[in-house]
């Protein structure tokens, strides 16, 4: 059994966490199974020199147990001391965190970076350390070419500027309106190694509750992605982010306005709607209209916790596995 | 009154702040005199991407107040997550201790020549940082051309091999046998800006007790230093920083025996002969021959503490005002 995910930062890696839980309780699904998770690297940002790829450090940490718990992203027992002498210097930008261990991290890809390696390698080298592997999880950058997303606002004087993703969404908790969002070197990406294939390849393709906009959108965004998704012979099975029309976390409404799409769990399906064959909502937003062809299940969509993360993905576990004909397990409650 | 001193380390970074303390109980100097530290940049390294200065950081830490006074070097209150970090992931050689307060100086000062700013501009930068200029002190690197001392030393086949310098002085504590010194860039070096005429215009040059190979040594290399030395109007006193033929801390008699040098503070001074003008010895060395010329004090030469460096300063002070034709203040004892 061949999962492929495709994940933003916290809300994809406790979904994908939650998918190894349940995996690993579920002996219906055969010997081995496999997941393969395609990271978002459209929120890259180079800080004080060093090239620091939130999302796909957020799945390393969750996936490798060394998140912070509270917050979600960041190591656990986490320090600032350098971030502290680097104020001192008036060097980095104040807004962004950067954690002496996570430094760690970004001081070492920089290092690999700089030395020849590409962003897989590096990535494949991170999750080693932090014990991927030996759980069944591959992860992927969904590009190696260095792409970053911007987002266009207002200027003072009536005009618009363009300022990184990560001033957006960290400085100004993606309060300032949104022209438009633009990726630099999308168009021209390509896809990372094993990347298509593993959507191709797939028995059952995954999408977490992450943002749909800049950060599954991103994902779909690089040549070939998308087309891969619309001809894998596998199930396609989402998880909304928005329930009630909110996103539980982060700022998926800031992100879909701008694009003039319902901020809703339909708007979001119609998002993905060229390739998706399975949608669960909140009971909340059961009696939405979805696209046509979409199976939808409407469950308590909320993942309070690590059990409930597992909970949710077994539930697209069982929509995949219907979706392909083969019946859920009979589980004891 | 303008003084100019060349300086090494741990040594040299404790007699510059000595100086610093004699020069402000001394009234006899008159109005605002101020020291220029020309600091030795051959011990430099690329750690892990980042441009480390272990002279310069040193004097900045030792004259800012901000040094480990037990080890002589590093931050005071110092940790050590980021290279813990950096030591699970394989990246960064053990041997050497990248603190995370002194990571942010090494960051600063990368990120800043990246920039386009010289070592100089640097350097300027973080003195700002640590109040050197409201402490009457300019620091300055001998140069702003990169320059890094290797050690050749016997390989396993019979044959040589280079070694960065601060692997033979840190990793195998100048234990190895050392064939000779070389130093990649320093031929085609250039003084940075104010070196030459700081010497050149300097009322006093003050050699402190720093290695006269691989500190000192490394100085007088870069083109146009040593020239200076021997034209300036300036007397040149030094201290010996070998006391009965043993280094007070450091490697200086592992350095002079490759060279031929007697491990003396006469070798020493047989270095510097063609410009030096005082030379200050333990009274252990008081019946040592040294070079025609050179006035010679004998005296105790350790310093134990802040208040024995500054002694040492006085000292120096006063024979260089005696090569002057100016009398030393007379000072209750």
């Amino acid at each position: 059994m061949q999962i492929t995910v495709l994940a933003g930062g916290v809300g994809g890696a406790r979904f994908v966490r939650g998918l190894v839980h349940a995996l690993a309780a579920d002996p219906a699904l055969g010997p081995d199974p496999s997941i393969t998770v395609i990271g978002n690297t459209g929120d890259d940002i180079t800080l004080v020199g060093l090239r620091v790829c939130p999302d796909l450090d957020t799945l390393l940490y969750t996936l490798g147990d060394g998140v912070d718990e509270d917050q979600g992203w960041g190591r656990a027992q986490e320090s600032t001391r350098v971030s502290g002498e680097l104020a001192t210097l008036g060097v980095g930008p104040e807004w962004f965190t950067l954690g002496d261990l996570d430094l760690g991290t970004h001081l070492a890809r920089s290092r690999w970076l700089a030395q020849g390696m590409t962003l897989s390698q590096v990535t494949a080298r991170l999750a080693d350390r932090w014990g991927l592997p030996a759980r069944g999880v591959r992860l992927l950058p969904a590009t190696d070419t260095p792409i970053e997303t911007h987002v266009v606002v207002d200027d003072e004087d009536g005009g618009e500027r363009a300022i990184h993703f990560q001033e957006w969404w960290v400085k100004h908790r993606a309060a300032l309106p949104v022209r438009r969002f633009t990726v630099a070197g999308l168009a021209g990406a390509t896809a990372a190694p094993h990347v298509l294939d593993a959507v191709r390849g797939a028995d059952l393709v995954l999408l977490p509750p992450s943002n749909p906009v800049v950060s599954i959108g991103i994902i779909l965004g690089v040549p070939g992605v998308r087309e891969a998704l619309r001809g894998t012979r596998a199930p396609v099975v989402g998880v909304s982010p928005l329930l009630g029309g909110r996103p539980v976390r982060g700022h998926a409404d800031a992100c879909l306005a701008p694009l003039g799409v319902e901020v809703s769990a339909a708007g979001v399906a119609g998002l993905y709607a060229d390739f998706l064959d399975g949608w669960l909502v909140d009971d909340a937003d059961a009696a939405a209209r979805y696209p046509t062809g979409v199976q939808v299940r409407a469950l308590d969509l909320l993942m309070r916790d690590q059990p409930g993360a597992a909970r949710l993905a077994r539930a697209a576990l069982d929509l995949g596995r219907e979706l392909r004909g083969t019946p859920a397990p009979v589980r004891r409650a």
